[in-house]
């Protein structure tokens, strides 16, 4: 792909389109290039992103705004192990993964000892397939992780910006291509959220000549990375709640994959361009994210299964009462691998890892919950050549037993790769994943059909989903963390801009 | 509804199962009484959530954190109105609605002036059914404002708990019982929420020798209410970011309604329980919450239009392209309100409020997404009772033409009303809604089979939406925020814990 440099630092929206080129890898030497067709090239003029080159008027600055612990923070970091709270967990660095979080426990108090959740986490892979057809689009389906190296892709945070003023850094380390260590700065970032959130509370009012009222604010800890794969900046969180739940959040931003164009107005356009008009000849092209997370849970030891809780409308027999209907919850543990591909919509169903051999006091079997905040699926069809290669994102769930192969959804080798290694197929064998080692694949998506807000510089989209306890305490395990010690700013002369 | 209040201020956790009190509101006497059945009272033991309460071992507490604004607060109140950033908006309490947001503009750098947003948002009703047949039960399917008064169930906001240091509070006013103004202390907090959250960026490093990274923190402005119905807890916030976006977030904590029950093991139960045992004697009843919001956009002026966007899957004739498949854009306008009646699921759709006469320079029609989080709807039979005055949640989003008198979408008496005045009544007219001043509706569902972390209170769990500019600015509105001023800490000790 090319791209002109000229008058600005994001050329992704300056490109040279119609102009292929072949690249022998081993010569290192062009070996043939095709230039299609001749399209205007868009204006530099209002591309650069950077500070400086930005013109009056601004918006109105906001006053100074800091998160304070004067103390320090309240994590522990030993190594790759961080304590947090009632947390303990792993945090290391994968050229491919980015971050991957193992052994993550948390500490019950009623049973005065840490117990399993997560065995590991991480993103298995991402698929970002474009939707245009023209000679130099209809390949651009990449596959971030396995193609470019998910981990390799993230670059250094900045401090009091990309992460808060009260967090701490993590470097990573790579192999060269000389076989020796290379370090990268900053990638990870560490950091306790205080957003304003409420944890939990009630004011009780109903009592003759009383009031209770009781507050818990939310803290929360948050482990971040960033990865920019070329134009797409990727924000990547597993955020770590005290109250067992763990989120992965991701954010999108950074720069689109633009086409030129010849259209200056949308009345010009009397064909598929495959995308929105978000500047004079620039077109953002229609696609997609999906990214797949591999989750092994161990709810509290390695066999596992997985239910879905189906809430289901049951109508009442005449005269059974005056109500004609109600809900319950009908449960199906998943047998095999088939029962658990699932494609989330309409159907009010809640998904379950449960510990089959493991039940709180009240005979519940204990559990995670899966709550998804994303239902997106692919809307490629079947035989097309990309979705062959990420065929996992079918389904946005997916369950299989612990195979130290079957680690990357898109299989091993991505590069060209027809299929045969990924999740998709692994599944055909359809084995058996009751009270197993299981893994569970989320595919979080997003359909992306561009807006002028995301020229030249796309806000942040955000999406995710949680890992919430579910009968896996006998109690809300948040009641006994006591309310904060308020702290109070007395003067504000000793803040120093630096 | 009797509970039993020794041990333990939890009286929801106590119920006296099996009564059920007729009582004469004119006389204000007993009329009726009968003690149906004799069900064990569950224990007060582990049910009190005050801190005063509470016995070791506690979680290990964290170290202190708190936000800080050394200058203050970038947000000015003048008496209701509220300008924050590029925001413009109006606050006012409703004693059945809560917190009403009106006049929303938002500032446009490049035309220089504010373009107007939303004319008016509120909750116009919550129906929340439980899922239990028992005569003391089949009628618990609350309109928590229309019968109860979602403002007036607001409750004071608690300094440094319910919202953080750097919050302002506003009070309420409601009519008292005699006609006179009755003083609601503390009901609104305003303040700006720094979350750690990354607004945009991007490091790029495909320049040689040159690497850019630009990154602007989220700084964003929050109207947060807790309303008490009861035993539920309710925090509303609404959030104005500067990228345009308006989110509204539904917290839900508090206590359950929980029924006494004779059974104290999973084991022992051999019949239908309507919900999950929670702890001993003590059954958390499936139920729902349903939240519809009223929402006037007036986007870019009062005519409006609602599009939907659907992504479409497309088959590419052979040979046309090495690819087989794409999806497009493809939109329709709601010419009448059943166009406009939407059940979220599994198809991908964009919802837009287009304003059909303002155009980007790009001939775009400003526009304004819908991005909902939750998409579930009531799984109730069309023809049971609560349903019929609830039928609003039969689909998440209906958009009607602005009409005065329809503001509440259960109707505007709602105790003992069958249906006749709501809005899916008011929607069988099928009236126009093209171009015109248009309301949408939109419900946020949230099916709550209770797990034993609810017991005896409930962390809390959130959903909302998202409004989200679309083509409405003609880039990226925020790029020319400047970055924050750093504010560094010099010394811990003026730091005083009160």
């Amino acid at each position: 792909m090319c791209f002109y440099l000229d008058g600005t630092v994001n050329m992704y929206m300056r490109p040279l389109e119609g102009v292929t080129v072949t690249v022998d890898l081993e010569e290192m030497k062009i070996i043939g290039f095709w230039d299609r067709l001749t399209v205007p090239m868009p204006k530099a003029e209002g591309t650069d992103y950077r500070e400086s080159e930005q013109k009056p008027p601004f918006l109105p600055p906001l006053k100074k705004i800091t998160v304070v612990q004067p103390d320090g923070p309240s994590f522990k970091i030993d190594g790759h192990k961080v304590r947090w709270a009632n947390w303990d967990f792993h945090l290391s660095f994968d050229m491919r993964a980015g971050p991957i979080i193992s052994l993550a426990s948390i500490y019950d108090l009623e049973k005065q000892k840490f117990r399993p959740v997560l065995y590991k986490g991480f993103v298995s892979e991402l698929f970002v397939p474009y939707m245009d057809l023209d000679e130099e689009w209809y390949y651009r389906t990449y596959f971030d992780a396995g193609e470019y190296g998910f981990g390799l892709c993230a670059v250094s945070l900045e401090p009091m910006r990309d992460c808060p003023e009260n967090a701490v850094f993590m470097d990573a380390y790579v192999v060269g291509q000389n076989g020796k260590p290379v370090k990268m700065s900053q990638i990870f970032c560490i950091f306790e959220r205080h957003a304003g959130d409420i944890m939990w509370r009630h004011t009780e009012t109903a009592i003759p000549r009383t009031i209770v009222r009781e507050v818990r604010p939310e803290v929360s800890l948050v482990v971040r990375m960033v990865s920019t794969v070329g134009n797409y900046d990727y924000i990547i969180d597993w955020e770590f709640k005290q109250s067992g739940s763990i989120i992965a959040t991701v954010g999108l931003t950074g720069l689109l994959e633009v086409r030129g164009s010849r259209y200056t107005h949308k009345d010009q356009i009397d064909e598929e361009v495959y995308g929105t008009l978000l500047a004079q000849n620039t077109i953002g092209v229609n696609h997609d994210h999906f990214l797949i997370y591999h989750l092994d849970l161990d709810v509290d030891g390695d066999s596992n299964s997985f239910v879905k809780s189906n809430l289901k409308t049951t109508q009442v027999p005449d005269h059974g009462s005056p109500r004609k209907s109600y809900w319950r919850v009908v449960s199906e543990t998943a047998k095999t691998e088939s029962d658990a591909k699932i494609k989330l919509g309409s159907k009010a169903t809640e998904l379950l890892v449960v510990n089959p051999n493991k039940m709180t006091k009240m005979g519940n079997h204990v559990g995670y919950r899966l709550v998804p905040k994303s239902g997106a699926g692919s809307l490629l069809s079947d035989d097309d050549y990309s979705q062959t290669r990420a065929a996992f994102t079918k389904y946005n769930v997916w369950v299989t037993p612990y195979n130290k192969s079957e680690k990357w959804a898109g299989g091993l080798y991505v590069d060209q790769s027809r299929g045969d290694d990924t999740l998709a197929t692994w599944s055909q064998r359809n084995r058996e994943i009751e009270n197993k080692d299981i893994v569970v694949w989320y595919t979080l998506g997003f359909h992306h059909a561009p807006y002028q807000e995301d020229f030249p510089l796309m806000p942040t989209l955000s999406s995710g989903f949680e890992l919430r306890p579910a009968n896996f305490f006998e109690s809300n395990p948040v009641l006994k963390v006591k309310p904060p010690q308020d702290v109070m700013r007395l003067n504000c002369s000793i803040f120093k801009v630096v």
